[in-house]
């Protein structure tokens, strides 16, 4: 194997604010001689996701921070080349934590091997069947508890979690009205994904169209982003209101203390439940997630 | 009746800031007759509580605000003087929101007849038997959920509320510490209630403290006051900390927009549950608390 170079990307310093290229340092190295029980992966694809953000973040969270000097932290799906570990054999598709780049020496703890369906693009498997349906699944059902009628908003809709949460909300049978970043983007989750209605957030008074698409009332809230677009709908919950709080993605930038939510009280006023949610906690549960989501077809 | 007199307190505008005596006005007027099914209650104790500074804020809450030029809503406990009412008898002893004033002539609804143990005082009906002890009890147990040995933090401690929060948590073996306002009030919700520990505010650190107080973090937070404490709070949760939003003192009389908790994103990353509560959803069974409380001695 001593001729097969490595490449990859390290982390060299905590960001501050906005990634920089200069926080990363692109490394080539040989690829070392497999240990017992080691298996060498090519990866093939890599998930970029906001939640990215919150690893290389200092100070205490779901995981530990990416350490200085290693490579960064990401999802990958990749083929075995090589197999030191019984449990792996040569064509194998894994997935799992394999990081910022091409090939990864690991001892297969924490991969997934994936019964790959051909019908399938390969990254449905970073997707509805990686950790984002689950997120989707899980987040929404368990936490958000969606009944039939209830009004449910999602933001970052046209992301991947989002673009799920929104489609499992309409077969719940619930008025879906979706926020997200660009004409294009709103479009998409209207026409294609049978939203109900979409809301440019860069364009449109968030708080007007809320109030105008939501007579009556906002009794679910799937957040992925926090700030003010949290603000807006707590101004609009039903009593015994759900919001999910699965990402926040608006703060993972910010260089100084956020303030949390200015309407914060409507929480009490109206009896409401605002929970985190980590799918990492529902790992024994994927299967029931993705036996259910094969009827969401996104890909197509 | 037309020779008695009635004094009441009329709310004449809506409170800016803290509450002004030039924000109500003391009316004298006589009793006027009584109707067919009224009742004539003279008021014998009013309860006043942080709640009520919400109930003259404009705005969308639990309950409607206080008209202007009615009298000031409060919980009061009088007895029946006299009745056209079949369902009340003189001398009865009823529990309501009869207001700020000396007498009331209501058709009795939403009033509670009392069947008083004479073993108590009177009080006590506002107190644990009235709704300050179905707050304390449905709020903890339902909303908070703590379980033997976890940590659980209160503040407001030493009021009526956060007294019986504490020494539910105590019997339901978990951890307690309050959080009050004067050295009188830690040495009392210590010594006499059974706290483990007992912060003060306003001459101790909060964040050190509870940081010193709770080595193994906090599971559940019965929170009264809202604000920095709050924040103080979520910096420590552990992973499924229960957070009960019962109360946000710190901030009824904000002139201005208030933001919510700075380190509301640990409620994200330990997946932590905030929830608002409101003791009136409970009604139905304020009895089940009642009779679980009978234990509780405070006002001994």
């Amino acid at each position: 194997m001593g001729e097969k170079i490595n490449h990859k990307w390290c982390l060299v310093r905590c960001p501050i604010g906005l990634i920089k290229i200069s926080d990363f340092e692109w490394r080539e190295e040989p690829i070392s001689q497999l240990g017992a029980n080691e298996i060498l992966v090519r990866i093939i694809y890599l998930s970029l996701d906001p939640a990215n953000r919150g690893w290389v973040t200092e100070g205490k969270s779901y995981v530990p921070p990416v350490e200085i000097g290693a490579v960064m932290r990401g999802i990958t799906i990749g083929v075995v080349e090589k197999s030191n570990n019984s449990a792996f054999q040569d064509g194998d598709i894994v997935q799992g934590m394999l990081g910022w780049q091409e090939y990864a020496d690991t001892d297969g703890k924490g991969l997934t091997k994936l019964s790959v369906d051909p019908s399938f693009p390969l990254t449905a498997y970073l997707g509805l069947f990686g950790i984002v349906g689950p997120t989707a699944y899980f987040g929404l059902l368990e936490i958000g508890n969606p009944k039939k009628g209830e009004t449910l908003v999602v933001s970052g809709a046209a992301g991947a979690v989002g673009s799920l949460v929104g489609q499992i909300g309409k077969i719940k049978d619930c008025r879906v009205v979706g926020i997200a970043g660009s004409d294009e983007k709103c479009r998409w989750i209207n026409e294609k994904l049978g939203f109900d209605a979409a809301i440019n957030y860069k364009t449109e008074s968030v708080p007007e169209r809320l109030q105008e698409l939501c007579p009556n009332g906002i009794d679910v809230f799937f957040d992925n982003v926090g700030g003010k677009t949290l603000d807006a709908v707590l101004s609009l919950i039903n009593v015994g209101a759900r919001v999910v709080i699965c990402g926040m993605i608006s703060q993972y930038n910010a260089v100084k203390p956020v303030p949390g939510p200015y309407n914060f009280r409507t929480i009490l006023t109206q009896r409401a439940r605002v929970e985190g949610f980590i799918v990492l906690d529902y790992t024994d549960r994927y299967d029931e997630a993705y036996r259910q989501m094969e009827i969401l077809t996104i890909w197509q």
